[in-house]
């Protein structure tokens, strides 16, 4: 959608200063790709520098910072809160594109679903029986909806996404392409030289507002369910094991795993490549740094690093101290040879007068 | 199914005693979770707490061992072996749902298709030309089953997972949702500047009751064939390079990865994030520790841990040492100081009479 | 195909010497499964113990070079280039299989779709409005292009493989099974307690002969375009991260993340399950071995490993000192004692006559 410098400086509450206020925008770029129809944010110092060789139509900036000049052509758009006021914009110029509400006659429905007003299904989805799709929720062609599956309100299904027989989703969930919910947790018995499958027969329950990345995996219980709490956000790639317990606004970045029954905590934020061993509890607003492997229980606001996962100020103090364990090894061999000589000397001193 | 709680304890050969013997039972659930209408198992000492306050309506019990005491209103099910019964009994509670046998009027079935008895084919599955489903096999809604495929009897290969061309799979061999089976290895030559793709030309054999998580790769191989032996186990979002030999019973954990012609042999146990580099050799049951980077091969029964990977007993004296690194430096420091001072000591007492 | 080794030596400009010149080869295999109608080749010299026993038909060896003993009945080809023979044998013997042009009646194609000659869509495949598809390009059974989506010649885009509306590919670009372009980057405000969603309105570009492996996910970027270069390669369980700009010739080994605009120049070698902090860079031709975690950026040539990322020789000397950590603690520990009796002693002596 395109509307004026001065339309969008109104709708945003923003004061409106140089520029061209009648000039059409059309998006949102980049200070650095931005072109005279489109608008552009400093929301971050570092980005400072590209500021006066922007060719943004416009640039959102906070009311009452310094920031330097900006170009005669771009208008300022000073705002209280300009992150605030990037977000409304977001959505005026890139509003989500609509998708016809109805079925498509190429999807495959089966008896008992029960479908919410205004609810989109693309061809070559599947909704199996008993299903229910909640109002406003879109199921994008080739998604794969399981037997008695629930989606709250304005969910969004990509494609090729597959929900499992029994998941449950509350609203506003977003499920990304490719991203398995509901399937079957890694449990095995030992018995008789050979791995027995244990029926895993949990189901998965995902709250209110969550977001699931591309190609992630979130398995069913063993017996209990797996939840991943409202507002959650999980990056691609991540596996979350059966059984996890997920709190609220929990943060799993590309590629973290948890494992089974894993307690994590409500807004903790998990880094990218990050592992957790089964059973192991997070607490609240703890951090792992990237590539952390969790071998112990984090308490709540702790920030661990490393593998096995340590404490920050530990952890770095460890880093810092093995870049110099070759110098250290050579030190104590000196002394050694150091200690030896002196030793000799100090045996005959001692064996003096 | 339901079934009264005398008539679950007959069939599982277990002694019953207390609760009500009349009580249906609909399911299985952990001691927290379990209703009264649920049946429970105490098989890990470590849940005994939950056994005092369980409102389950049966609880599953070994003969013989102690146990807190049990509410009033659940049945004790004695068995000799409580785990193979709670298989048992998941297997009579949650039963695999049925699919009706048949072709989906919108599966996609090419020329030369061969499909044994009760074979189950759901809408917007592609059987191309050549392939083979053996009898009672699933090829759920969505999945792709390339060229002259070959599937065994029983196996189920769940909705959008993709068998390229060629790919053959055993007998209850299970594919869960969006794994690829088959992909080309990564394999490309540099010449002139450029990475040339080496056609990648071999198969992928999979064994009797494999079982292959969510969202895996298991590449085709360049020339020879990939294969997984029987019973082995993978877990979600793993990755199988070209040529590698994964033996009987091998465990894969969730996100690990064995590069092109790895050879891992029978039972062994590779953790979750665990990479394994190409042509290594991984003895009969080794274990590798969630996280190692094998960088060497690994003997049989070896167990390995961290990057590069390091026996159990060095790594861990390892991660000790390490923890104390800031401190030795600071003890070396001292002992240089004082050895300095002592020397001049030593030089002065030399030099005396 | 099948030729002769005679037609065989013929096209690829190779010397032929024993065995016999009429044998029909079909198809090309390793020297350890090869039959008597397959074609081997010695390219690594650690693999020429296999060649005293090859039942292979033919096989190609490096014209002047030493070898062992090839059997009687395997024909010898030499060349003055072995792998580009091989590379020109792969084609002529083990061709793609070819897919009847057309659009396949049971896809979806929406209005204002451009099919290039010789286009083949499978079925199931969606093309959204307004996408464009090259010539020659196959877009398998089961894929989905999004709205005005571009594909240039020659493409490749693999069942279940997913291109979110607005991605752009070159010629010949190959997209595995399963792998997902241009889901959203994962951005969020932290805003009144809550996570808010940024939307993603950058778009992914992918130049010519890029390859993608099955199951990763490139992300499209949040204001401007995630980028990969001409020729990058990209294995399975990739995660690119939004606004990533990948050079030409990039090689991303399996289960490697780059997080969100970090800049990888031409010719980099990112190794299997590394991971690469957002907004670092890497240099041209820089390598970073298997597991690395980066954390600062890497220069051109640069070769780094381990977490924290350090370069090869100080990444090994600490290898190797970390090693000896529990040792160097005992000698401290018998430094320390030694130097404290000596001291004593000192004390003594320096206290004599």
């Amino acid at each position: 959608m395109a509307l004026t410098v001065e339309e969008l400086a109104r709708r945003l509450n923003a004061r409106l200063q140089g520029g061209e206020a009648a000039r059409p925008l059309s998006a949102a770029a980049s200070l650095a790709d931005a072109g005279p129809n489109a608008l552009a944010a400093l929301l971050d110092p570092r980005y400072a520098q590209y500021l006066s060789k922007t060719k943004a139509g416009a640039v959102l900036l906070k009311d009452g910072a310094e920031h330097p000049p900006v170009p005669g052509g771009t208008a300022c758009l000073y705002s209280a809160d300009p992150e605030g006021a990037l977000l409304q914009a977001l959505a005026i110029l890139h509003p989500e594109l609509p998708e016809a509400p109805g079925v498509d006659a190429k999807a495959h429905v089966e008896p008992g679903v029960a479908l919410g007003q205004g609810v989109y299904v693309g061809p070559f989805a599947v909704l199996r029986a008993g299903c229910r799709i909640g109002d406003g929720s879109r199921v994008y062609a080739g998604a794969y909806v399981g037997r008695g599956v629930v989606l709250g309100k304005n969910c969004r299904v990509h494609p090729q996404a597959v929900l499992y027989d029994g998941v449950e989703l509350g609203n506003d969930v977003i499920v990304h392409a490719g991203t398995v919910v509901g399937a079957d947790g890694f449990g095995y018995k030992f018995r008789g030289g050979q791995l027995v499958k244990v029926p895993q027969v949990g189901g998965v329950k995902v709250g209110d507002r969550v977001e699931i990345g591309a190609n992630s995996a979130i398995d069913r219980g063993a017996l209990s369910d797996t939840r991943v709490g409202e507002g959650s956000k999980i990056d691609n790639l991540v596996q979350v094991g059966h059984n996890v317990q997920l709190g609220r606004h929990v943060v799993l970045c590309g590629q973290a795993g948890v494992a089974g029954s894993a307690v994590i905590h409500d807004y903790a934020l998990v880094g990218a490549q990050v592992g957790i061993a089964d059973h192991l509890t997070v607490g609240m607003a703890a951090k792992l740094g990237a590539k952390a492997g969790l071998t112990r229980d984090a308490a709540a606001q702790e920030e661990l690093f490393g593998y096995p996962a340590d404490g920050r100020r530990g952890y770095w103090r460890q880093v810092a101290a093995m870049k110099r364990l070759p110098e250290l090894l050579k030190r104590v061999k000196d002394l050694e040879a150091q200690l030896e000589a002196l030793k000799g000397k100090a045996g005959k001193g001692g064996a003096a007068p």
